[in-house]
């Protein structure tokens, strides 16, 4: 028997979850006199939290990444997530890492908190100074309107946002024993997403009873199984977190192994529900592909197969013509060097062949052209060497995306 | 005291090694009709010659690339080289193999030498048939014109081109003891070049007297500081190929330090030279980086930053859009994973001060804007944490780029 697990995007995010409140504020972080767009959001729960959190694995690791790691290794208990976009407060040495030091101090004061309490995120341009006057009365105004409702969801959703088109919220909910466990994020992507995440937040929210070390596993887990997956770019950012805060508030612990089990598969859901959506918001992007490498000899050789294709420009932009250029794809597959033979190759775009046993099946050209022109597809790869498999979502390559990136 | 080496690009390029006779010809093997685009390219030399060669490591490599490795371990004597662009016969199974082989052996029949005594290229779209009857009628034409002079050197020079904009040859000379060695390639590159190469050939002939074994180390260590420290796309292809034929007629012989040195110095410059032209014939790209990582603890560790710079899209974008965005370029050089530290680094564009020990200068902005709008420019990078360094040449990533490879 297993505990059914209800998913649901477009949710208020964590507003949905007892005990949280939240919200989102203009602040003009920019600098560009735009006292309307909302960039700074809040994630409260005045009960005490155990926190689990992933973070990137770049060198160049932002202030506020510095300072979640330090307040995640104080043990916590935890109360608030502070978070801001428009700055990345990355590259921006000590006197960056005093103004993340100062969002989380003046956050805690106001909440009446310690400041270890507190995490900070913020994203948007590397290298820029961090305008602390105009983010200390977005802070206040933050800790004012948090509340509990859709709006505030929404909001807090929305302020995290940068080159993203649409907030992205999801819920997963489960019951056991007539009491409701509920795991809801917000998150943010688009732009540098890649195999270790890359400028993406991942903020969640649970009322799961549970303590630190084992929610630091299971969210790990449900990281690699998701945003370890996505790649539109292949760049990794400074600032990629995911931050998971569990209030314990439904009282429900992981007290068995289903219950265990449920748990991670909707902490697992959320995250896999969140890192889809960051695909398909990617910069100026026209295509997903759901790509799927199987018979690997281990999975780590899949996982490379995918990224040296999911990776590549040559496949990327011929993804984006709709050109069902197989031919790109292998080539893509060999240069990941696990030992790739084209006589054992087995290929799928959706459900129809492209290549057998190494032999292009050439009778379906205009088959597969019809998929690669859909705006999600996905292509199956089998290398016959052996019973590993991975997956990976990523996106074309578009003119639309240089355009966009080519300054800032 | 040293050997003096004169180099000089855009030359008659095998046409210009005593010895060597060439010939590029159309047959169509594109088969659009065109019956005046030359596609196959020989070159040829009645002295039997000593060879060496480096090919893509690409797993999946072209069945010319499996010929050509297995004519150089019969150990020669070589006499000729048949190359054509249009068709890759990459990812053709038995059939390309055996129609690789054909290639050789109605070269070599024609010549009047063994199969083994020929090496054979292909270059163009992967996946296609080899047009067998087009080819053979071009192998026969290329056979019938080859001569050793200007206009047969341009048109083997061009005949291997794809979607290169102009021919690329080069020559090397030097004396000693009155007489004078040549040193002279053709190539082609543009599209899928990177690290390890990439639908790139260079086809070299000279007329040293040099054995197998030693011309084979020469040739490796040239590759190293040339062909391998490219980047457009970041891709590898299946038919890379680096080729050279020594027919001795020279006979100067390495027979001293200083003459080997002044071979290899020959050799190399011959194959920087072409490898530069190759990144400044890119795809539709519109600037040239000349990306120099210094301070590095190993030069496997410069090497790693180099490429995630020079591979990483959100730098490539920023420098097509003229943007001296110094935060995309640590960020990059952050996920090659070495141990980066902020506070290390020493950055200049040209010779303007970018970081200083990890500190942007600020008030350079105009002039670093003035540097990256150059079609070709020089970042330098200084980790600050060793002593070895690492160069790549690479380029910015244009939406004519996309557009021109969206499909074939």
């Amino acid at each position: 028997m297993s505990i059914e697990i209800s998913l649901e995007s477009h949710t208020s995010g964590i507003a949905e979850v007892p005990g949280f409140t939240c919200s989102g504020v203009p602040c003009d972080v920019r600098q560009k006199g735009d006292k309307k767009r909302l960039d700074v959001a809040l994630i409260y729960s005045d009960i005490p939290c155990a926190a689990a959190g992933v973070f990137t694995l770049n060198d160049i690791c932002a202030a506020p990444v510095q300072v979640c790691r330090k307040h995640l290794q104080s043990g916590g208990p935890f109360h608030a997530i502070i978070a801001n976009s428009g700055n990345a407060n990355a590259a921006t040495g000590e006197e960056g890492y005093a103004n993340a030091v100062a969002m989380v101090e003046q956050t805690a004061h106001l909440l009446g908190h310690s400041s270890e309490s507190v995490f900070v995120c913020s994203t948007g341009r590397i290298g820029r100074k961090m305008p602390m006057q105009a983010i200390k009365e977005g802070i206040k105004a933050a800790v004012d309107v948090a509340e509990s409702n859709t709006q505030s969801g929404i909001n807090a959703a929305t302020a995290i946002l940068t080159s993203d088109t649409r907030p992205k919220t999801v819920t997963a909910r489960f019951t056991v024993d007539g009491k409701t466990i509920t795991v809801s994020a917000m998150g943010k992507g688009a732009g540098m997403i890649q195999p270790n995440m890359a400028t993406m937040f991942a903020l969640i929210a649970t009322d799961m009873l549970i303590e630190q070390p084992l929610l630091q596993e299971m969210l790990k887990k449900a990281t690699d199984l998701s945003f370890n997956r996505i790649s539109i770019d292949g760049d990794m950012s400074t600032n990629d977190t995911v931050l998971v805060l569990a209030n314990g508030l439904s009282g429900v612990e992981p007290a068995s192994q289903e219950i265990k089990d449920a748990f991670q598969s909707a902490l697992t859901e959320v995250c896999v529900s969140l890192a889809k959506m960051m695909v398909g918001d990617g910069e100026r992007i026209s295509k997903v592909v759901d790509l799927r490498i199987l018979g690997a000899k281990t999975e780590e050789d899949a996982d490379k197969v995918a990224r040296a294709i999911g990776n590549s420009l040559l496949v990327k932009t011929s993804w984006f013509g709709s050109d069902p250029n197989w031919g790109r794809v292998i080539h893509a597959a060999g240069y990941a060097r696990v030992g790739v033979q084209e006589s054992k190759l087995n290929m799928f775009y959706n459900d129809v062949p492209v290549l057998v046993n190494g032999v292009a099946q050439d009778a379906f050209l205009s088959k597969w052209k019809e998929v690669v022109s859909q705006r999600e597809f996905s292509i199956r790869l089998d290398l016959g060497l052996g019973e590993a498999s991975y997956n990976l979502w990523t996106t074309d390559l578009t003119t639309g995306y240089v355009d966009f990136n080519k300054s800032e």
